[in-house]
């Protein structure tokens, strides 16, 4: 059920000290020259949205990429009436209705912040003044691509999975660490699975850790 | 069940004029330098690989990216004792482990000739010297993989629809042209139906499609 309006974001200008992360992730596919940088502080702002509140609604285009300074979000379709999330996202990484920004068509998905969340956000249209004006940000983009494509794979890869404790692992293995921030709806639609499917895997494992555990 | 066996590839140094629609893919996506195109001239190798031979086994490493000068492919993953085709890819297309090849760990994939295949092939390990060599190479690298992490968040979305008449026709819009040319099976394993279904949503759409037809 989708309960959440698109509310007008709070966008402002950001600071060196804010965008200090984004720089950080930057460099660590390749190194940003000093004017690449300045760039980027000029064209970046920065956003913040409330828990429910919704970044993109299907049907509309999405202009932005986005790297998460705090909070989870979660991109979702809807399947004959019926929400399935097909991400989650959160702080150090980028979210953004990829086709939709890529080749800027209508989205077919929608994303919601789960908490309270900062972003950082920069247009397609400057990202592309970047690769024009700093062709060795180019490499950054490659890079990042060649990472966030094996995600997008792994996605397609754990749906197809028959088995659903199969799929909770996978899941366990790559979002362990949000595992107590994500309403289990959320986990159980994006993993293929009811809620009290989810609730079982969940406590066998856990009755498997304990000691005396089988 | 696997009936195929992996075979010694026969690899042949590829002349300018094979190497010609390879080089209008990449030129379609950015401008390639001849000293690029000598290098790649120099660099890749055409494979030939009957129909049913393997061009990869799970759990080895991906050393190469190809690309279909002729013939179909598919991606498959082992599942509980069961194949599942994950992609299926035919001429101007590129196929590689993306995982395994960009991360150098051993795939999870087998990749399978569906047909009698003609590819040419680049190592991994030269497709990183060219982007050091020549760096306009990383504009051409980053927009293709724009283009091909937009279709992994394809297969993601078409595997998560309810419907499976609704994942047939996706399936349809983006591969209707191999139709023909996949058998059944592997089209149903793709679109996680079984074959009776298939069948059925199949004669269902040649009805509609004839005069009288509903």
């Amino acid at each position: 059920m989708l309960t959440t309006q698109l509310n007008t974001p709070t966008k402002k200008q950001v600071d060196f000290a804010t965008l200090k992360p984004v720089i950080d992730f930057l460099n660590g596919y390749h190194p940003v020259s000093k004017a690449n940088m300045r760039f980027l502080l000029q064209h970046t702002r920065m956003r913040v949205l409330k828990k429910g509140e919704m970044l993109q609604h299907a049907g509309t285009i999405c202009t932005d990429m986005c790297y998460v300074m705090k909070g989870v979000l979660r991109g979702f379709i809807m399947d004959n009436g019926k929400e399935v999330t097909t991400w989650i996202s959160n702080e150090g990484e980028l979210v953004a209705s990829i086709r939709s920004v890529f080749f800027q068509v209508p989205t077919k998905e929608n994303v919601e912040a789960l908490e309270d969340c900062i972003l950082v956000e920069l247009t397609y249209t400057d990202l592309l003044k970047v690769y024009d004006t700093y062709p060795e940000f180019n490499i950054v983009g490659r890079k990042i691509l060649e990472f966030y494509y094996t995600y997008a794979e792994y996605r397609a890869f754990i749906c197809r999975l028959s088995k659903a404790s199969d799929r909770y692992e996978y899941f366990i293995e790559q979002n362990g660490h949000l595992i107590n921030r994500i309403p289990l709806m959320y986990i159980a639609s994006y993993l293929n699975m009811s809620i009290e499917t989810l609730s079982r895997i969940r406590k066998k494992l856990r009755s498997k850790k304990q000691p005396g555990g089988q």
